[in-house]
């Protein structure tokens, strides 16, 4: 029997609803499954934790969560509580620089039943792997100078080291699929990072001749990911530009509510944490329409990730039966709770 | 008889298509017209210029440049030939900064009779206010250490008074529309400069009491303007988001061959500078079917702001016309050439 300790993290917004939610799938996953049980432990790090103890998770925080097999999460952020820099820096990406999960993960593709805002979405099938350690967001930088002289410098700063990682991660998985990279850049514009990243590309594609090539500037990808959603394979992109991509991802799939991820250690030190991509809509928080898709999807790469592919395939064509009947939630057009939905998806996998 | 000196900058690529068809269609303009007329002088400044004279335009380049009342560019770009931050940095990025061009405008909507890659456009109409002089585009940074440990370092800088000077543009056009300002931050991932930007919007709106304002993270940004792109009127945006905000926009006008912009130099020392969001695209240059839409939008654009809003006006009606009955080029759906498009506006401009 193989037991999986995970650590529970809710945090803030429709994470408190979404998350209890996909564990309550995992345990009737486990149900069936009959070899593999979970053993779950709640963290209550969140914006609301932030407010009664200062911090957003405890000092020693780090070490209670470094054991577990992975981290579950749900979303971090409220504004209205905590700036939005304070609260993200204090946990989520504190916890994915702790734990070295130098690699997100992130795939797009139509769910049967979904519609895409797009006319003719085709059959786009793509993972964005974004590098999730380092680039665009970084603690260096500052200001200088008062009043209408004031100045903000931010730096972002590329390691080749994190950079290689990110592409060969890219490499490795294009292998397995449709044997295409496509990088994402902006050395037109960006004459410091991207030129660097562009290289660093060229090199690492060397090392795999059976794999086709090409680069894009952001600004045109963006666009393609609209306008020919079906030409993509694998896609490294650095942490803000893999940000932006995945996003409009997750738009393109239906909705924001049922894009997966995973932020993945890769050096087996430290455990690996699933998370959505979406954030903790704290709009519609307490309504209990969240979508619970996008944490289900999530549990379903955490399945993968611990080397349950079978009955993370069986979770997803479950999810798919559910959407394709039309048990869904507001935001891809259904009339269910999150709730029925989860109920729904529960009481197929037992079926 | 007013009289426009414009400098004209085909570039590269298409740029040498789109171009020389808009300015056909201005004259046609002046024609109809009577009491405005251009004199258009050419510069062959591109990445060919750049092979033959080892830079992108000579060094007195922009003193040639300096007393036309605008500049009138098409695409500047040709990888091929020239690493892109060289060819960009030589002269579009250059005329931006050296000309004071610090606000770029770019305004998204839909043409009648061309149809849209989403399902529900809406009425879209917006704007993207794009800081054109600064933040992540900065030649500040470098390089250090060797091989496995090499690190290349950007520098994005953001000063009070460029930041203010977007922000009151976009609140002042707003005060003009549906007096709405959404701020592209992404203060959440990005914590020197975004912060900064926020405090920025923050202290702008104040004199602003009778504009709304929103602040929205750029990932999610970028999913709305799929999904809700009806939301929007003013968008102000760092000079990286707003390139990716506006191929986005583009995207969803039906193709990035039709969103125009301008280069607006708002102290009166220097020319401002009309030129389209698409690039260069040399994949179908010399094919005769590029877009001249966006290019001939762009010179509506540049009557505007030449106080000609009514034969601008007439001009987009035009375009629109001809949209509608389907005399259009294969990027949007149609059968037309580059030249047909274009001789047909005249036609009906003349009409
Ligand atoms: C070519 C490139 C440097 C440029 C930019 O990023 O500004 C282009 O994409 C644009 O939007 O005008
Ligand atoms: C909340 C935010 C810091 C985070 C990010 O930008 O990484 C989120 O958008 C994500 O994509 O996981």
């Amino acid at each position: 029997m193989k037991k999986l300790k995970i650590a529970s993290i809710p945090g803030d917004g429709i994470g408190k609803e979404v998350v209890p939610a996909a564990i309550d799938v995992l345990k009737a996953v486990s149900e069936i499954h009959g070899g593999l049980s979970f053993e779950f432990m709640d963290f209550p790090y969140s914006c609301e934790y932030y407010l009664e103890h200062g911090s957003m998770m405890p000092e020693d925080g780090l070490k209670r969560l470094k054991d577990f097999d992975s981290i579950f999460l749900g979303a971090v952020g409220n504004a209205k509580l905590v700036p939005d820099h304070i609260s993200l820096w204090g946990l989520l990406i504190k916890l994915r620089r702790e734990f070295e999960q130098q690699i997100n993960i992130r795939p797009a593709k139509l769910l049967n039943g979904v519609r895409s805002p797009l006319v003719n979405p085709k059959d786009f099938d793509l993972i964005v792997v974004r590098e999730n350690s380092e680039g665009e967001y970084s603690e260096v930088g500052g200001r200088i100078f008062r009043e209408e002289d004031e100045i903000a410098i931010q730096n972002n700063i590329f390691s080749r080291k994190g950079t290689e990682r990110a592409m060969h991660y890219a490499f490795d998985l294009a292998a397995k699929r449709n044997k295409h990279v496509t990088s994402a850049t902006k050395s037109n514009g960006i004459v410091h990072s991207m030129p660097f990243w562009d290289e660093v590309f060229k090199d690492v594609a060397k090392n795999y001749p059976e794999i086709e090539t090409d680069s894009q500037h952001i600004d045109a990808l963006s666009a393609f990911f609209v306008t020919h959603p079906d030409k993509f394979d694998v896609i490294v992109a650095s942490n803000l530009f893999g940000d932006i991509l995945t996003d409009l991802g997750a738009a393109i799939m239906g909705s924001i509510g049922i894009a997966p991820a995973g932020n993945i250690n890769c050096n087996g030190k430290y455990p690996s944490m699933f998370e959505p991509v979406h954030g903790s809509a704290p709009d519609i928080y307490g309504k209990g329409i969240a979508n619970p898709i996008g944490q289900i999807w999530t549990a379903k790469m955490m399945l993968d990730h611990h080397g349950e592919n079978e009955i993370g395939n069986v979770l997803l064509d479950v999810v798919e039966c559910t959407t394709a009947d039309g048990i869904m939630t507001p935001d891809i057009g259904g009339k269910h709770s999150t709730e029925e939905v989860t109920e729904e998806i529960i009481k197929r996998l037992k079926e």
